[in-house]
């Protein structure tokens, strides 16, 4: 049986294929374009198209025995100005996904839900998944919502869902489009020699993962059976001070960020606790944030930018 | 300033319409055809559209101090045929609604959420509020969606959303469609001598509301200003079997329901914990449910079909 991923030469996608195809795993991507950072990847079978592409999407659900959904159209900095897009985007979308799913009997899915967002401002430091969802932007929202139809698809047809909330991915191949990624936009920043630039007084703290560890952890949630949400982070905080700290040693550069006013819908403070996660498949991530940020500059340096 | 009351032809909307005349309210209704029962109210603007009508609604927002927004374009029993349809016609069309509010600085808004299918299975009896949410049924997914938009635009924006969770209404003016409130289908097809249909043994337990107390609560919370998500149901619980024996006594009737099978989607009881709406309102409701059906068959009896 073949493994699809979704979203497969995206930032987190292109990882994971790595994994999948290093544990002996057929592969299948099906997303709008080619990885953008380098060549196809032997074996793999790219199948281009749109998720609200039903037809070609049914066409590429054909002998696959469990999917990969990492695709979302929006990120939660913008997601805001448009929901109606948002949720015909993603929603709607990943609704249609699940019928044709249904049809064609393939019941595992893995979903890449966001830790950062269906929780709202948390109320507990970590935050389990039993905190309740109160998200305060559309991207968030339209997570839970799309984990509803996961959970509902469950209970009623045999679904068999792994939904990994994910905390803050960041490591090679991470765009620089300045809406997603702190760490990788401020490294293609300080790479081209541009200022950075970070919101309110650096004080916000997110719970930054490594897109391999993140990567081998769907593997291992696709290959143990395991069904249930889950929290995919690393459970440590920094803030983004700690971050621009970082950076500053890891490339030897004097960093003097340009603020900008906080936004409304920045949490100030999300830790996951990833406590369920480990219990249940002994998973632990394996990068620290220095050593990862030291690896993402060395492949940004390589890009030739410099 | 107006009340616009969105929906304020059906079932629940003309019963609001009457109570909101009662307080003195200017009420102008947005729905998509008149009362279907009865003639219009004196004094009430109707504007006939669609909720997708962006245009008209805008324009049906002028000089408006408050929303009740009733409308749903589907019902949980069939929400799961097409939840794409769900999705654009109900929650899409509310996220154009509050922006369209937030342009015509509206800020107060009574949303009428569903407490039988937020929840999913209640692991506590009765429900509160807090209780995790977590709907199988494309219906309440939506509904948590539209709560959640409502609640982020309160954040961001300032508005002041009232969620009411309503438990089952019934009463006068509930339609005969078959697919929406078993109380009201009984009583008509007993009154056209049709036989009645339970899914599953009768056990499954529902909170059944008056219409009018469930109207006269959206009044309170408009009026006192209250904020924030409330179950709206009668705090007790009736199985369908013991609607089904009130309904014989009240009718007259001997009563041999046609048993169908249990639907998947239905969950087994729920009875919403109104203890939080009672003590920031006091509020409580007044009819029983004998008193009630009564009433109800009195006015099926006087439609005719007999």
């Amino acid at each position: 049986m073949i493994t699809l991923v979704i979203g497969g030469s995206g930032f987190i996608g292109s990882h994971l294929v790595d994994e999948l195809l290093a544990a002996g795993h057929r592969v299948r991507v099906f997303d709008r374009s080619p990885e953008r950072f380098r060549a196809a990847s032997a074996g793999v079978d790219l199948v281009q198209g749109d998720l609200g592409d039903t037809a070609l999407l049914a066409e590429a659900l054909s002998d696959v025995g469990q999917v990969f959904h990492l695709v979302s159209t929006t990120v939660p900095a913008t997601s805001n100005l448009d929901p109606a897009a948002d949720i015909r985007g993603n929603l709607i979308n990943t609704v249609r996904l699940l019928e044709l799913m249904r049809a064609a009997k393939v019941r595992r899915m893995v979903y890449l839900s966001s830790g950062g967002t269906v929780y709202g401002i948390p109320q507990t430091d970590p935050v389990a998944e039993t905190h309740r969802l109160q998200p305060i932007s559309s991207y968030g929202i339209v997570k839970v919502a799309v984990e509803n139809y996961l959970m509902m698809e469950a209970y009623l047809h045999g679904l068999e869902p792994v939904i990994l909330r994910a905390s803050n991915p960041y490591g090679p191949r991470q765009g620089h489009g300045g809406v997603q990624g702190v760490i990788g936009t401020f490294l293609w920043k300080i790479a081209q020699g541009d200022p950075i630039q970070i919101w309110g007084d650096g004080s916000v703290v997110r719970d930054f993962i490594h897109v391999r560890d993140l990567a081998q952890l769907c593997v291992l949630a696709a290959e143990t059976g395991i069904v249930g949400t889950f929290n995919a982070g690393s459970g440590a905080g920094h803030s983004i001070a700690e971050v621009v700290d970082t950076i500053a040693a890891v490339t030897g550069r004097k960093i003097v960020p340009l603020r900008k006013e906080g936004r409304g819908f920045d949490v100030p403070r999300v830790v996951l606790d990833i406590s369920a996660i480990r219990a249940t498949t002994g998973w632990a991530p394996t990068i620290p944030l220095q050593d990862g940020i030291a690896e993402t500059w060395a492949w940004v340096c390589r890009q030739g930018v410099i």
